[in-house]
């Protein structure tokens, strides 16, 4: 291995090892199961996550915070997340079930998806759920028949440069057509309450808040000349978690932000929100799974889990790369981690430097709170990894 | 719209409605539901299933034909190709549960996944299963102590250029070091039976097929030069079926695949096997989904369906573009088609043409048998499509 690469590796172990040393030094709950639950698994510590949404909150106390509930859906972290007066934001009838079976009242639920199916917004609104997002004719028009009188708020689309998940195209439009969106939907009998935006998912780049929070404001004023006052804020997700990288904390993003909000918006609108879904339960899971097999393809050294992509890991093929850790010392070597399933595709991590394991040993997958299981299929008969909350 | 784009536009769309009416004229109990089952669903034509398995071996009458359960591991499409005899390959212990408890002999049953969990081995060895690959040391290792005596087949890299699906350098091994594992595992104790190589899922390039049997071939020599008689030549899957191109049939591949060993194993090996999963259901599953709305996005417009790409529509991002036809008249457009979830990179398709649709109008997605609902979460609440099979 070349001396440069090997530094890198080096680099990388150690601050996974010293990551996963300091998770487990403050949570014993969490420690005491590491290195004897069956795997694969993945074990959430509900104080954190609760520690992270108060903290969310300490930082931002002017903003109303909703939970995205499709970033982690087990139901126990949505208790937790009730218990410390949470929102949620919800875009199916079965997430809405889930929180409204917790005793959490419709006041505190709003619905960002901008395309909703129709029997859900019918049994959203009939229940008391009264805030959804719209960005098309068509919405506004499926919302004024299901949910007569519903507010709503409109999508607006923003730039998603240095997100590692990136929003398409698939939602959102520019400043006019909102405008015009909201004007049709007070037409129809809605009630036009304000505006949401993403800047994508585990955003680092605080250039994206700027223009964001910029053409809010713009919409604001047209909307304002058109005779709409909003509001509402809404300004999604977006707070980052770290993986491979540092990343923005959300007393960074919250300080920038609340800059912005006083340059662009010297009167503050009447509701602020925000939905965060990974930076609330991303860094507060630990995912355990077993060594099946190494091999030797050529250059490469193979590393073989019992989990993969198709069960929990499917962000790993968009580029998100966790912190991984091995309980073993000796010489590090440059490993490709391949998933359970004989689907070629299914590859988990490229570029992981380990020491050389043995089969059955376990390795802890960091930052694994976030988008794993929900995403997790019974493919090949891999079920997706068993979530304990402690 | 540009003219040569419109015209491409038709085509596309009267194929998937040729393809669309032939489906449904021959097989009356599906278009009998078609037009009232609830959405998302995906009907499943046994006949057509057990067709196709009868297809294949009339084309290839001297080759065992076992059926990869990955491709769709529903119960009913395991019990009508056991009622025709097919033999099953399988990679983890729910997989072959489900075979056996059709009453399926072990003997017809094989695991071609080089890394297989322990307890697989295991369990499979101690009902009977006696035929795995390998194509590590460690593996062979594994074997030995889990299943002493078992029989062994290695697993040869091949090319995959020019298949939809191509495979990663996650499994196989070269020529020399294959004999090195055979030869290892016979000094452990095992019975090193033949080879298996896969010239990737979905596979029209035939090339692929000419080098993996020369290459066979090649393994087949050496083997023998150090005094391995190998008996099995695995030749695993690959048979493609048609999406919104043509493809090679079974009648093609046969015809050459036949050839070729005419050529290279003039003494045919004591059994020849092979195990198409896609090329047995991928065609005889036709999806149908709701229309939950649609949007125009600058120059784009928007179709959201009831499902997407984490509920069942996972090889969208691979590349596989699905038939898809819509029961409207009506100038066509291009459509982006999105999934249900809120997540922005849940998109199935682009590039599709079809006649403006209403909220609620169903959408017929062609060639949708295989790997469609076996990747199917339940992300954001919403479950993955029910399989109907008739």
């Amino acid at each position: 291995m070349k001396e440069s690469s090997l530094n890198a590796g080096e680099l990388q172990f150690n601050y996974a090892k010293r990551y996963f040393e300091e998770f487990i030094s403050v949570r014993p709950k969490l420690a005491e199961l590491i290195d004897k639950v069956d795997t694969p698994a993945l074990l959430m510590d509900l104080e954190g996550v609760k520690t992270r949404f108060v903290d969310v909150r300490y930082h931002l106390p002017e903003v109303n915070v909703f939970y995205a509930v499709k970033a982690n859906d087990h139901i126990d972290i949505l208790r937790a997340l009730a218990e410390v007066g949470a929102g949620f934001e919800v875009a199916s009838s079965e997430e809405l079930g889930k929180v409204l079976s917790l005793g959490v009242q419709p006041e505190r639920v709003i619905s960002s998806n901008p395309v909703k199916p129709l029997d859900f917004i019918d049994y959203a609104y009939g229940v008391g759920v009264n805030r959804f997002a719209v960005d098309s004719f068509p919405e506004v028009d499926k919302i004024a028949r299901a949910a007569p009188r519903a507010r709503v708020y409109v999508r607006l689309t923003v730039p998603n440069e240095g997100s590692e998940w990136p929003l398409s195209r698939k939602f959102g439009v520019d400043v006019n057509t909102a405008v015009e969106i909201l004007e049709y939907a007070k037409n129809r009998g809605l009630v036009p309450i304000g505006l949401t935006f993403h800047v994508g998912s585990q955003c680092n780049n605080l250039r994206n808040w700027f223009i964001a929070i910029k053409r809010s404001a713009q919409l604001w004023e047209a909307a304002r000349l058109k005779g709409i006052r909003l509001l509402v804020l809404n300004m999604g997700g977006g707070i980052p978690v770290r993986y491979l990288q540092e990343s923005l904390s959300v007393e960074d993003i919250a300080y920038y932000v609340r800059g912005l909000l006083r340059k662009y918006f010297p009167t503050s609108p009447y509701e602020l929100q925000i939905e965060p879904g990974r930076g609330i339960v991303g860094d507060q899971g630990i995912m355990v799974v077993g060594v099946v097999g190494t091999a030797t393809r050529g250059e490469e050294n193979w590393l073989y889990i019992d989990t993969g992509v198709f069960n929990g890991l499917a962000e790993a093929l968009g580029g998100i790369r966790y912190p991984t850790y091995l309980k073993r010392e000796g010489e590090l070597k440059e490993w490709v981690i391949g998933g359970i399933s004989c689907d070629s595709m299914d590859v988990v991590a490229k570029r992981v430097f380990l020491p050389e394991p043995a089969v059955g040993d376990r390795l802890f997958i960091l930052s694994a709170g976030a988008y794993t299981t929900v995403y997790g299929a019974n493919f090949n008969g891999f079920p997706p990894p068993k979530v304990i909350c402690l």
